[in-house]
């Protein structure tokens, strides 16, 4: 990984790709990579659909290594969503493959001249950039057939579906599963906007000929790796429940807890939960052929593997297994209680590139403002079908929650930085509430989640329902969390090495063995500090204040069935968290 | 002028209607109330629909004297469309009569319970709400033509259309003329959402056996209000330009100097320009019917009299002479050089309750974005037309031209702080784009009216092409035109005031006999300052920073034909206007 492409899509007579080496960016993955760039390179005014944003595609420190969990990939720009910087995270085969190809990022730039759309292909003998407007509208599963038909059935794709095409402030970028299909979203944010904005449509990474990239320390590395893997198997997330049930397992314990937000965050539980909880499912699973419930990795070198796959009642594939997040977005929070009905949203989303928390809660603001019931399932898939065909309505929603709210007049809107609020709902899980309120990324679960001592009792245990240790959580989750982001490691690996002492321990092994370096757990913190720093100075100069870092006001004012609570952190409180 | 009504929509059992002394806000009237009032009791941080928002209706402090041309109107809250603090101004007879029934201003408070829609009853008698859901998604003229027949035709009309009933961020508020039709609009920053999302339909104004408000020092009042109309008919604008052919004298003006903003801000001269003036409507206006091209004033006590009546081909009342704001909106912005179309679109506007600017601007966004062509009547009225039937491609255009720009994946969108330009490109009349990008309510120009140095020759020269000079002619004006908005006096008369010092003198001798006190220029100028600075500290709670007082980036990166100019004030400069 010694070298970034760029494409500049804005040049007279096409685009134009260069390859240079890393330059000021050598030492930087994923996250630390995509928010790098994105600072330096960005105006922080400028509009996210223009020539001036540029779109970053970056593999982990880690990608494309040996090392276990180490194939996520990390897509950074400025965000036609929130108006401020981004990083989304997914999984998928892509990481890998470019790792091992050497790129450490591939960065879209300028503005088309026209409206000609481009496919770019990657493989061990360059950078191809091919107009082929034939692609133009195609889903995903079609898009990825028709790339699969063309370069064979061993390439990645990474693409964008009509959501992105249309530049929706909600459309997401697609990275093909070991299965090559395109169920591996970077999700948040409207990255997929930024890329449609650009005119591509996919990039299919082909790493045939390739190696694995070796460490600089095989021995330390490689008997690191191994303690890595076991202290995983042996942590009761990573090791049992993750793999058992997949990331569903989660819709029972936070509807237990009082915290799963359900109708448009109105409670704390469902009353449908036990039919689309991870359980369920599992039991559903294992009567529809295919592989049941068995469960496999994202993508190849994943030893937690929670994802699976969901067949129809007729035994057909349907989708992924939904993940929690999503079987929560379309599920509870639509007051939609049907398996089936959310795998095939799930599909739908994933076809036209759209982010699924983003549309499940786009929904929940929808059917608030009238254009459903809640619960009915055949309207919220007729819903979601309007944003592929393109109606008005259809771009009304595929704008998010945010949107959708204004142009509906909803006042009962859950986001923070006009991004929706994912699966916990904060006056129930206070932590999440300070990290939906503060991540510089908009409201976003992954960017510190206080889910794990608030609930879980990982890495301590902290009263969910108060305001109390709230803040301290959420920020050195947040540390961790971006520093995670940077090596490509799956955010899954935190259960184990915030309980584990000798799992961290491994872990910091596993990037010193590979890297020939000496980390420690302060480099470590400090790589996660250094991250944030960038991007709230990014926000800032965009014109975000603390008053940005605020949770919507009714989180404060109702209180949340069963616990009867409101979000307790103060303000003031708020505004402390990234003081380090 | 001694009392304030307040009408609680949120209490148990129906509206509350509450009617107390000035208290904390006795002297003020106008822009000066409302936004006293907005800012001391509206949580910056709130839902602009929900309960803690207020919708403040105040006359200006002379308001209801016989003070020539005092009858304007302010309407405050925090915007929809902006998310700041909000003044809309509007002409029409509710002022004065409001006026003569004591009440300095109108505050609807809280949120209703259920949908029931309300109408407000104001007279000598006290104040009457009347759940009335006949009236629901009527268009403002047949609202009002039902009110006419319920209370006779003597009254004023405060109302919503169906933008106000849907919350949509560019609804106005409609204020019925002398002709008793709701042609005068606080159309700016969606006011009428607010109003919408508080229940309330119309409040209509009855002051029969009310009488004017009486001068403390009649003697001194009667002689400085005779030199200030003498003033106004002797300056060459407001004696002569605007009598003969209404604001739309402008548009040959502005064409003529290659600041009119043509097709999306893509041009500076209009080719069609010559077809929709106000010197051709003039003509037009001659040969159908009705008073012609004779003018008359939107309220009593207006002696400039710039408003007129618009027949269509048939010699039927059509709409009121379309402004000039209203004409390039329409006109030229989206490419249309027909009247007769323009005028149609007015129509609807006024009747669905939109503000003309807005959805001007908005219509040239979505020909940008492809929903129509440029020059496109025909279009551009089934375009409004979607408004008022409530069509999701109806609420997004009512949502105004940000939200718009966004769900279509159009870039270039004139908005400042989310609220659409007028009239004047900011290229080739820079002291309007200083203003545009720094006034508290987003791109407004009358909030600090720069054209007229700079293109008009009034109040002195400043190159309207060249950035020197522009950020004083800005602060100037836009000091001066908050103490303005707060007497209740037509903006124009600044045309005579800044050019006649005897002018000047006569308005503060009129405002001093008015009020038995001895105000000078200087207080004025405090009073000025003061309302600026408590709405840029509303603004500020509610997380404007300076990167919100900046115009989009096209402004300073495409040259505007025909003087092949960008903007050219700088980003410090624009910092430097509210330095007093």
């Amino acid at each position: 990984m010694d070298k970034i492409v760029r494409i500049n899509m804005g040049t007279e007579g096409g685009p134009e790709v260069s390859i240079g080496p890393l330059g000021d960016y050598a030492g930087f993955g994923g996250r630390a990579m995509t928010s790098a760039i994105v600072s330096k390179e960005v105006p922080p005014l400028c509009h996210p659909l223009g020539a001036a944003n540029k779109l970053v595609i970056a593999p982990g420190l880690l990608s494309g290594s040996n090392a276990a969990m180490s194939g996520r990939i990390s897509v950074g720009c400025k965000s036609p969503l929130t108006g401020g910087i981004k990083e989304a995270n997914s999984g998928g085969q892509p990481s890998q493959m470019l790792g091992r190809l050497g790129y450490a990022a591939i960065v879209l730039e300028g503005k088309p001249t026209d409206d000609t759309l481009y496919k770019v292909l990657i493989n061990g003998d360059g950078v191809q950039i091919v107009a082929d407007n034939s692609l133009k509208m195609l889903g995903n599963y079609d898009l990825v057939g028709k790339m699969k038909a063309e370069y064979g059935d061993k390439v990645a794709c990474i693409s964008i579906g009509q959501a992105g095409e249309q530049k929706l402030s909600g459309a997401s970028i697609a990275f093909t599963d070991m299965e090559q299909r395109p169920t591996r979203h970077a999700g948040r944010g409207g990255v997929g906007a930024v890329m449609g904005a650009k005119g591509v449509k996919v990039i299919v990474v082909d790493d045939a000929g390739m190696s694995k990239r070796s460490p600089a320390n095989p021995d330390k590395f490689r008997e690191a790796n191994k303690t890595f893997v076991a202290g995983l198997k042996k942590h009761p997330v990573t090791g049992e429940g993750l793999p058992a049930y997949g990331t569903n397992v989660l819709t029972n314990v936070l509807n237990e807890a009082g915290g799963y937000p359900t109708r448009n965050f109105s409670s704390g539980r469902f009353d449908g939960a036990s039919k689309i909880s991870g359980e369920t499912q599992a039991e559903m699973e294992n009567t529809r052929g295919g592989e049941g419930s068995a469960t496999h990795g994202c993508h190849k070198g994943c030893v937690i593997r929670c994802s699976g796959t969901f067949y129809s009642k007729n035994g057909n594939f349907l989708s992924k297994q939904p993940e929690y997040e999503t079987v929560w977005a379309h599920g509870g929070n639509c007051g939609i209680d049907d398996l089936d009905v959310i795998a095939q949203l799930d599909r739908l989303d994933d076809d036209f590139g759209l982010d699924t928390i983003e549309m499940g809660a786009t929904i929940g603001v929808a059917m608030e403002g009238g254009l459903a019931n809640f619960g009915d399932g055949a309207a919220a898939i007729n819903l979601v079908k309007e944003v592929g065909q393109g109606t008005p309505l259809g771009k009304i929603l595929g704008s998010g929650a945010a949107v959708t709210g204004q142009v509906l007049g909803v006042e009962r809107v859950p986001v923070v930085k006009k991004q929706a609020l994912p699966a916990y709902d904060p006056r129930a899980v206070q932590g999440i509430g300070v990290t939906y309120a503060t991540t510089p990324m908009g409201a976003d679960h992954t960017a510190g989640y206080a889910v794990t001592a608030n609930i879980l009792g990982v890495g301590g245990n902290v009263d969910p329902l108060r305001p109390e240790g709230q803040i301290e959580l959420s920020r050195n989750l947040q540390i961790a969390t971006a520093a995670i982001d940077a090596t490509g490691m799956c955010l899954f690996i935190a259960f184990a090495i915030l309980d584990q002492a000798d799992t961290f321990q491994a872990l910091l092994d596993v990037i010193s063995g590979f890297g020939g370096n000496d980390l420690t757990a302060e480099d470590v913190t400090n790589l996660g500090k250094s991250i944030l720093k960038m991007e709230r100075d990014f926000n800032a100069q965009a014109g975000f204040t603390n008053k940005d870092d605020r949770l919507p006001a009714f989180f404060t004012e109702e209180a949340l069935a069963p616990h009867n609570v409101t979000f307790g952190v103060t303000d003031e409180e708020l505004d402390q968290v990234f003081n380090f």
